[in-house]
């Protein structure tokens, strides 16, 4: 293997001087995304074009470089992280949109364009991209497509690969392939699919053909006031179960209302148990019909309240308020760690239940705002990393949390993939088996094991080079890690991440 | 490798006698599918359970033996045909519909469970299973997963892949395995999703876990009646480029309108040059909106009369000429041969136009009955196999279509896979480099090219076993072939195939 200093001087050969990061100083901001790990590349590099990212890929394979790609670095499970050292291949230059077909409704575009920019520049069609994670300001196509992230509106549109037609990918030596095309269904196998997801670890994607939606012609968005969260998870259920598949059904807990009201006076009632955000769109008519439905459905668990936003700007207060829930957490407890975690709809009450109980046993306040729609959990645990001890037991309540899912019958994450953190969770879910075949597909792909090395399966190999640390703002006070960093150099607050 | 007398008496072992046909009269029925390709398996045998199931599998990979699944044989591109003789799996015992949940809108079904008696199974719940093929009386849903099977109420909902969130499959070496869950979206690689539409070449299907959706509250169809197939396919561009999004968007041409008046007196007009079936649902009042959006634009592109079935009884004549304008052909011709293209839905006027060109240029009539909505054509060559030649000019019509489909940006299979016949055409939607990334999955799951071998790939193995030859009715009189044989034995028609 060439050492360092090669590896830099190989890689200004390809992108140019500017393209490449390799001071410690400066490769310090990308030592971690959104998630509680942290460890520093050997280099960071920024390919504007295909052929440069094949140029890159094909130098890591033959010199057995650890190669990880990376967008904005909003994931919360470690993705990101280049956990073995080697190449942090940030693909935020590749931001163009290449076409637009407003009739066929697609796009192309480049993996590093920014998720909302598309939404806003295929608006002038009365057109726009369906997943919006909360992070959408922030977050690239290309790192959507990787952890196949979701968004509020996914419960009736679907999650990223539901929108993804097509990917251009870079194979682990190199080979510039493309997947699917812009006719949804393709001949052969489903490739694009399983890219979807694959977190970086079978191929690099630099462009995505996805597919465009029609903007509804009539929204309309509720808040709904209970008084006992059994009566919001009901509701939940009852609607599922009702045949409305709602654009949008969020709900967000007492302890979440507490901090949302002292950081944004959204007007949500301090003794509420819970609020659920519900959001019906269509054609003005059916929005209508289904409003009434939702509205006896609603009556029928007690509700409190309903307040409806006609307009467009009650309707942007109100999710602002769902959006900002996560930054206002900040204002109950110096830390939180974000779970991710699914379960089928009609086990919530059950569900939340639990949690509620862990929370009491662990001693840690739990907060929940999330997808409740399609049984999308977010569970966040506060607590105080200047404490000895508390990150551990975090950490340890983060998989009791998990484990409650999976004996629901649910899953371990919903939208932000494996990444590190959830590699050991993955034997709950899956057989000897079951993972080896998908270990199967793995090795036909990144035979090496460059691409993001040590992701998603227990049984990647040990870390042999950097090894991830907890992040330094979650360590007790005195440890000798360094300081905090948040990611990418960005301006990123917490609230952008789920 | 042991002979077949070895072979027979092995699987009696797994399965019983009852399950096992070796006798050249009983396999005669299992040589052909719905495709113009015939070949004799070594034997047939029929398991009852995912346990016997798996040790056949494993038989067959110690034994290095040819292994074959197969539902009740409706596809029309030769995928269920023993090209290379070995083991034809017919999965049609495995036929239990073991778990319904309503409230999650699941169910578990065997790969046997015919399409429609699902639907009919649950019922009683509002609900049902949304791919419908036209074969749907008698196909069955492990095939409809094989061959990622579309379905004219497709056009809203998505194929098959939309439709499935799990499957429990058999490996190659007789390993059990499930793949995905109830909870839709799941961690790790989404190997469903690439086991749906690969015809049987990573894993045999025994267990499907489906996703089950609510019964519309109202349906509406209309039958549109065009002086002119121009203006017919501009209705259909523009009523997607309007956004909606009916359940179901069909075109029948002036030929397969002078059949089905032949045959079922539905009362088309005879001089029509093309009718649309429009088909919109959901709540109420939304389709009476979008109602009058479709007439107005039917009504903007000349069309002579709109016809609305309102009553159940009027719409299913309206289905019952649509699904029947198959069968109807045989009153035009001796003979027809189906194709399966896609095009963006924009090119479909050009692309008809061009079909057009090609009848005339080889002199027989093309008669199109198809998915208009997303654009995935069908279009049946009429001829006599009774005279010499005909059968060879047919297929190269064939391939001639399938590369103008091409040509247009679309794609040589719109919902009943490559199989045999297209194996070739692949080269030309796919690079080589493309190809070899199909073909590293294949590989990590079939190593030994066992399951379905020489199917899908151009590349495939040359045929080494019993070789493959057109069908018999469709080689000219006085060839030495075996006589006509229907698939398996059922009471199929032509009418079912699409």
């Amino acid at each position: 293997m060439m050492n360092r200093r090669e590896l830099v001087q190989s890689l200004v050969e390809i992108v140019g001087k500017k393209a490449v990061l390799h001071a410690p100083e400066d490769l310090l901001v990308f030592e971690t995304d959104a998630s509680i790990g942290a460890a520093l590349p050997w280099v960071a590099v920024f390919p504007s074009s295909v052929e440069e990212v094949s140029r890159i890929v094909r130098l890591a394979y033959k010199e057995g470089i650890p190669i990880v790609a990376r967008g904005t670095g909003t994931g919360i499970s470690g993705g990101a992280i280049a956990s073995e050292g080697g190449i942090l291949l940030t693909l935020t230059r590749m931001k163009r949109i290449l076409e637009v077909d407003p009739l066929n409704q697609t796009a192309v575009v480049e993996s590093g364009v920014v998720n909302l920019d598309l939404s806003k520049a295929v608006s002038k069609y009365g057109l726009y991209y369906v997943p919006d994670p909360s992070s959408q300001k922030v977050c690239t196509i290309g790192g959507n497509v990787g952890t196949n992230a979701g968004g509020p509106h996914c419960l009736a549109y679907g999650v990223t690969t539901n929108h993804v037609l097509g990917l251009e990918v870079v194979l682990d030596d190199g080979d510039i392939v493309w997947l699917g095309g812009k006719t949804g269904e393709r001949p052969g196998y489903d490739l694009t699919g399983v890219v979807v997801g694959s977190e970086g670890t079978l191929a690099i994607v630099t462009k995505i053909i996805v597919r465009l939606t029609h903007k509804p012609e009539a929204v309309k968005t509720f808040l709904a006031i209970f008084d006992r969260m059994d009566d919001a998870s009901n509701t939940v259920s009852q609607i599922i179960a009702s045949g409305i598949v709602p654009a949008a059904l969020e709900m967000i807990d007492n302890l979440v209302i507490q901090a949302v009201e002292q950081a944004i006076h959204a007007g949500f009632p301090l003794d509420a148990e819970a609020v659920l955000l519900i959001e019906l769109d269509g054609l003005r008519e059916s929005v209508e019909e289904e409003a009434e439905v939702v509205k006896a459905i609603c009556g029928e668990n007690r509700t409190r309240e309903i307040r409806v936003a006609e307009e467009e700007d009650e309707r942007e207060r109100l999710w602002a308020a769902r959006k900002g829930a996560l930054g206002a957490l900040g204002r109950l407890a110096p830390n939180y760690y974000i779970l991710d975690g699914v379960v089928p709809p009609t086990q919530l009450p059950q569900v939340l239940q639990k949690v509620g109980e862990l929370s009491q046993r662990f001693g840690f306040a739990i907060a929940n705002v999330f997808h409740a729609g399609d049984g999308n959990l977010h569970p966040n645990i506060l607590f105080d990393a200047r404490v000895p001890g508390q990150s551990e037991k975090v950490l340890e309540l983060g998989e009791e949390v998990m484990r409650i899912c999976v004996e629901a019958g649910g899953a371990i994450t919903g939208e932000h993939g494996i990444g590190l953190e959830k590699r050991s969770f993955m034997e709950w879910v899956f057989t000897p088996d079951d993972l080896e075949a998908m270990g199967k597909l793995k090795r036909a792909f990144n035979e090496r094991d460059l691409l993001n090395p040590a992701k998603i399966f227990p049984t990647g190999k040990a870390c042999d080079g950097s090894s991830v640390s907890i992040r330094p703002e979650l360590m007790p006070k005195g440890s000798d890690e360094p300081p905090v960093h948040f990611p990418s150099g960005s301006n990123l607050g917490p609230e952008d991440y789920i």
